[in-house]
């Protein structure tokens, strides 16, 4: 039995996240009738994360089971003419059979991009946060220091009953605050992420920027392991999926 | 009587080019419905030139008179919060009575956008050609250098009966084709262009990748003054008109 790595690019601006829904067209569910096309089943596909409406990915994993011998140069092309032009696979892999996309994981990498100026960039619209107010990245990136390292990051999910969380430790190994011109992106990679962590990480920067928080507040923010004590999350279209770590 | 200056960028995809028709929605129309709610009044709306349908711009130019005394600042947030958001007018400033958005143009500079790759790029989509054959940027740069200087460009022009083109001589001063990555970019700057010259120009250049002509045979396109000739036009959808100079 073949174990195939697909990995994929998407603009995330007309699905409603990756998981498949009854009521609204997913990434998931779009992938899995390119497939099906192609190979002629519908494999049980193994995403690497649920990702929000709306969330881009500049890599997305997924692995699926299947007998077809379709080589993985040819599977990456006859998916691409049938997906939409908003996904793209760019690499197909022969794994070992007891591959998971998202229980082989090691760690994911997500970027944030907060375009800032008065002025708004018609070519990042639903690309990226459109913020106006001067941002002091100095004191965002002091903040950062606090974050990174293994803590509970109760203070920074949002609950959601249909996921089961059982332990709220993560280790955030990089977190990062970088400015290009009027493009801020924020850089997080860690071993896992809760729901909303980044979005919720991002907008609690953000307030450290505009002076509501001190950085050595994320101390007690952390410590006080309640949702209400962070900031709120930013949205969905700025958020990227950019790498996954095996 | 003020003689008010706008720079605007707007992503193309959405509108059927600049010029105000009866039958599209244009970025000229769009841009006169926002101005007259501020102002008050339609005043004669002087574009830098005509863009085809899809083509972008990092910088459009126009102007118009008016009594109105708004300031330029406030004018600016006015228009972005009444424009759609695939349209961001950057800055404005008051001329001298005489200033032409067109006719004072001292030259232009557009960019034409190739994403060279087997695998689309999903974040380029509308905004790039793609184009999946291995190029040859070192013989697209050599043809560059018979293009580069002045000539009667015909051979590199739409013939369209509804403009008046008395003399068909351009003076192109920078003309290259830079590679980063999977993105190759042709930039071209000239005192003018003539209708479809750049996107003619760049199909010629991947005729020059593609082997079907040697970069000298420029000398022969150039000199044929015969547009068949020369190579088929590119997609507008790479094309951005990207520096107006005054």
């Amino acid at each position: 039995m073949r174990n195939i790595l697909i990995k994929m690019k998407y603009d995330g601006s007309n699905y409603h996240g990756w998981q498949i829904q009854s009521n609204a067209v997913t990434v998931q569910e779009t992938f899995q009738n390119a497939l099906q096309s192609i190979i002629g089943e519908l494999p049980e596909i193994k995403g690497c994360s649920r990702t929000d409406a709306g969330v881009h990915a500049n890599m997305y994993c997924l692995n699926f089971h299947t007998e077809h011998k379709i080589p993985c140069m040819r599977l990456i092309y006859a998916l691409n003419s049938r997906l939409p032009r908003d996904i793209a696979v760019f690499q197909a892999f022969d794994m070992p059979e007891d591959f998971h996309a998202r229980y082989s994981c090691k760690g994911k990498e997500y970027i944030y991009k907060i375009w800032n100026s008065r002025i708004r960039e018609p070519f990042l619209e639903g690309r990226a946060l459109h913020y106006w107010y001067d941002m002091d990245i100095e004191s965002m990136q002091k903040a950062c220091e606090y974050i990174k390292g293994t803590h509970d990051f109760t203070s920074f999910c949002t609950v959601d009953k249909s996921r089961e969380i059982g332990d709220f430790h993560r280790t955030v190994t990089e977190l990062d605050v970088v400015r290009e011109g009027s493009l801020v992106t924020v850089k997080i990679q860690a071993d896992g992420f809760l729901y909303n962590m980044v979005r919720i990480i991002v907008g609690t920067l953000l307030n450290v920027s505009e002076g509501k928080f001190k950085p050595s507040d994320m101390n007690d923010i952390i410590n006080a392991l309640d949702r209400t004590k962070a900031g709120a999350k930013v949205p969905a279209h700025g958020l990227y999926l950019n790498k996954v770590i095996y």
